[in-house]
């Protein structure tokens, strides 16, 4: 059976990306990462998507990503915001001040160690180039470099074995990802997106993810299952 | 003044790429990671070299890569090779047991969400394609494919702004690194490269790294000023 590792933050992207390694067969690892985020919460949601999608191993790993700050999920001085906030800079590009530095280059770095040891050939990804196009490490451009990059820098890609990045999300609406999991057998209650949760778990309705979650749910036009605090 | 990222282990190579930022002018933000490797005495040794250089400033983060596994560096279940010893696989590539699975690849994504972080423009890397020459992750080609990434990656490489990534030592034989390096003023003394150092940083003698580094000091004909057990 071939094996996938799927990076699985207990979000609403990554549960239906697990859902998706699983409709294609795959035996999957599930890799969640504590990087200082605020919202531990997601933790919690990833082992309960985990166990209730059957993914075959489930971990979490700690980084102190927090430890260089300069981001408002890794960074407690800094705050979440609530409007649609982007940091200006010169070339006219605006990045979210919530992008973590690098975050997904260190994800999928993680990701393909253990797919290493595992003799995993497929890392599964839930980055969207939709709802996050102010993030450089969410498109498909990045997604096909860090492909190039997995095949020079490991034992598996040395002997010509196969390492694909697989991103099924990366051109999809959150409407349309909604729509995949529902059929796939997803319960988004068990999800959390929101970047302030509380320890339950409960959304704060106001912060981009929310937003952007919510009106997915209503161009679905399914039931919004998320708990709101 | 023009900043870099170090990635700084604490063993020869790494304290005579500090040496060498510094000498290109840098202010250096030096990086020690711990990834559940059985040789924190270099992590200690790491501290001292940076603060014997003059780095800007030391960080030391910590992944837990352990949790993994595959490694003999990592994994306690496995023995250090005393000889010169190999993975044979079927292509007749060989990859030493030592190898840590995907390790520069996640060091230099923690070095690039710091560059993204203090806005330097260089990263700095002590690999070695001579005495490394079965690591995937010490070739040419792999850092280079690394500097393609991370300016895919950045808000910087969107951006536009320099992301370099140097591996100064790639093609220098060990005896040209510790010239270099004494040449700079680095006192070999303080680093520790063994894979088993005992926790004062006394070196085994008998590892793979103890061999090259002996055989080092015999070639650039300098006296081997390594603490053995």
């Amino acid at each position: 059976m071939k094996a996938a590792i799927v990076l699985l933050s207990g979000g609403l992207d990554s549960a239906t990306t697990l859902a998706i390694a699983h409709s294609q067969g795959f035996k999957t690892f599930a890799l969640s990462v504590h990087y200082g985020q605020r919202h531990a919460a997601e933790l919690d949601a990833a082992r309960r998507v985990a166990a209730a999608l059957g993914a075959h191993e489930h971990r979490v790993m700690g980084v102190d990503l927090a430890g260089i700050g300069g981001s408002a999920l890794t960074d407690w001085a800094m705050a979440v915001p609530e409007t649609v906030a982007e940091v200006p800079v010169t070339s006219g590009t605006h990045i979210p001040v919530t992008y973590v530095p690098a975050r997904n280059t260190l994800l999928l770095s993680l990701a393909l160690g253990w797919a290493e040891v595992v003799g995993a050939g497929d890392i599964f990804v839930g980055v969207n180039a939709v709802d996050y196009s102010g993030y450089p490490d969410c498109r498909p451009e990045f997604i096909a470099a860090f492909e190039q990059l997995a095949r020079l820098a490991t034992k598996v890609g040395v002997e010509g074995g196969r390492l694909t990045i697989q991103a099924p999300l990366i051109m999809l609406s959150k409407a349309d990802i909604i729509r995949t999991g529902l059929r796939l057998g997803v319960d988004y209650a068990m999800t959390v997106s929101c970047y302030q949760a509380d320890p339950e778990g409960r959304a704060c309705g106001r912060c981009d993810s929310c937003r952007l979650r919510r009106s997915g749910f209503g161009d679905a036009g399914v039931p919004d299952p998320t708990r709101y605090a």
